[in-house]
């Protein structure tokens, strides 16, 4: 019997993902080069569907990276000459700090215990800095930030760039693409595909960042998927290296998929799960949510505390073929992770949560 | 009816890919965690299988990577503080050489018409040279340069480091990983997989060397799939981003596939195939191999001049589901590639002979 999973990705496979593998392995969309038409049709589609489902206007490109990690060290080469300030609230708004020392750069942060979010109020972005990391969703937390949030922070500084970190929740959060200069996230979450390819949003304001840092003497903005090489290519949907042509095929027939169902659709069904799970979690005794704050809470990855050991949960699920995630780091053994990605439907998390008070 | 794909990568897909993907989608392996004992026994197969396949010692680790191309700027960032050295011969060892430039390396070349290869005797390496980069193969010329001419370069140099592009050769050279630092390739040419997954062998010297260069002041060895972190992650089998799991666990069983054959009959196989392919175009008045000095021409992509446009050649075998290479850049009219790769049969290679007299 199959499990189904609900881990915070890799996680449960979107229920048209086979059939769209069928119809790439038909077509044999393996063996198409990526100097073909055949392929910069598909990069042609892909950028549409996802152009529609995300709202995402004419000056913003869409890239493929070979994960999101790999987007945290593209941005910060090509956008950041000195300084970055870092929204930190957990492990991997942490990571994408630590890549910004590895790169040397004048990284700042603002930190939040891991469980706590931010809000417009709390933030005073550094006067040098050149980008702000913001983390839509931190998926070791379970702690999201509100788009109104990171509007509003945007709206303060315009002059700034600012990258949104949406890896574990897009396509849900409604981020305004008319302000926000970049995001990113990764096809092993809610688009329910298997990992090894990274979609990297950027608009004109970071090409031309990274246009200037690379006329700086003694300034490199890296050597592989630059911005601008990402952007010439763009132009006729072709990539610099060779990419992961049949995920960049199947991405953009989930994403057609998730258009036919509709964006609001697919947001309140989202929210409609994520009622469901918190609500239970709230009123079991061997339960708690771990995101104290009800603005705070992710819609998209649920953590809760548990009072038995994690483990207990976690395998008794795994014995009715229900797989969950285990806290993040030191939370392992006292928290549990659940996805709410669109590839598990409410009939799924009703019996999650029928499983859970077992 | 399907296409047999005879192009350099994308490339035919290896015939058990399919039934190996379909126990990949049955045991849900796109869907497992990273972080779980599965992965780790996954990334330790398909270690085992490739160190079998490619005779790689224990000194030196297997990482995993988004592509190739990604490699040549790891291992620049990695393992270059000042100058690199480039044995440039078409348009991919070029590549090579420009991300150096990219990264501000003093990169030296030594260069060679396209269609003309490297030997031994030719090359004096820069004395201040830290990592000499050869391409085996290259793709774009077809061109080879033989591992015995490499490892008596190496002999030669012994203090610098050795990196050998085997992008669209791997496994047929044979080379020397007791003398070679650091080697790599990407898995949509001979491995017969569709692309997203790039292979890096290093050595302990190359992770030595990294880590001495990370201590530096005022240098850095990136943020992403830096050495010192691939190998931390290694020790337990685990990677330091989320992988493209489903590929490393297809390039394994592949890998075992190639080992059930055995290394020595693939490589006579591919050599046969080889010799098939450079008679005929030697033979026939419409075709000549563009590589005129036997011991530099490719065992795995076959290059030849056309009498007529290429595109003629091109589209006349597409007619009969065969699909071969164009030239490369300036040569995409005059010339065709025709890979020699596993995926295709000898009798599918005397096929192609018989739709290219036609």
């Amino acid at each position: 019997m199959k499990n189904t999973y609900f881990t915070p990705g890799p996680a449960e496979l979107y229920p048209t993902f086979y059939q769209h593998l069928q119809t790439a392995l038909d077509e044999q969309i393996g063996s198409i080069s990526h100097r073909s038409q055949t392929f910069r049709d598909i990069y042609k589609h892909t950028d549409e569907q996802l152009r529609t489902l995300l709202n995402i206007p004419a000056t913003h490109g869409i890239f493929f990276t070979g994960s999101a990690s790999e987007v945290w060290e593209r941005i910060l080469l090509n956008c950041v000459e000195h300084e970055s300030f870092h929204l930190v609230n957990g492990s991997f708004s942490r990571k994408f700090y630590d890549y910004a020392q590895s790169l040397h750069k004048y990284a700042h942060l603002a930190e939040k215990p891991f469980g706590e979010g931010f809000d417009y109020a709390d933030i005073e972005v550094p006067e040098y800095a050149e980008l702000v990391c913001v983390t839509h969703n931190e998926t070791s937390s379970g702690v999201q930030m509100r788009p109104a949030e990171i509007h509003k922070l945007k709206r303060k500084y315009s002059k700034k760039l600012f990258c949104v970190d949406i890896v574990s929740s897009a396509p849900y959060p409604d981020l305004d693409f008319s302000i926000i200069d970049s995001a990113f996230f990764s096809v092993q979450k809610a688009f329910g595909m298997p990992a090894g390819l990274g979609v990297w949003i950027a608009g004109k304001s970071c090409l031309e960042k990274a246009e200037r840092l690379q006329r700086y003497d003694g300034m490199t903005i890296g050597a592989h998927h630059t911005l601008p090489t990402l952007w010439k290519n763009y132009q006729t949907f072709e990539t610099p290296a060779t990419p992961n042509v049949l995920g960049i095929y199947i991405l953009g027939k989930i994403a057609e998929d998730f258009n036919r169902i509709g964006i609001d659709t697919l947001r309140r069904q989202t929210e409609e799960k994520a009622r469901m799970l918190y609500k239970f979690l709230e009123n079991h005794a061997d339960y708690e949510p771990f995101v104290a704050d009800d603005r705070h809470r992710s819609q998209t990855v649920i953590v809760a505390k548990t009072k038995q050991p994690s483990a207990d949960v976690i395998n008794a699920a795994r014995q009715a073929n229900m797989v969950i995630g285990s806290g993040y780091g030191k939370f392992k053994e006292s928290q549990i992770r659940i996805a709410n990605f669109p590839a598990t439907s409410v009939d799924q998390v009703a019996a999650l949560i029928e499983q859970l008070k077992k």
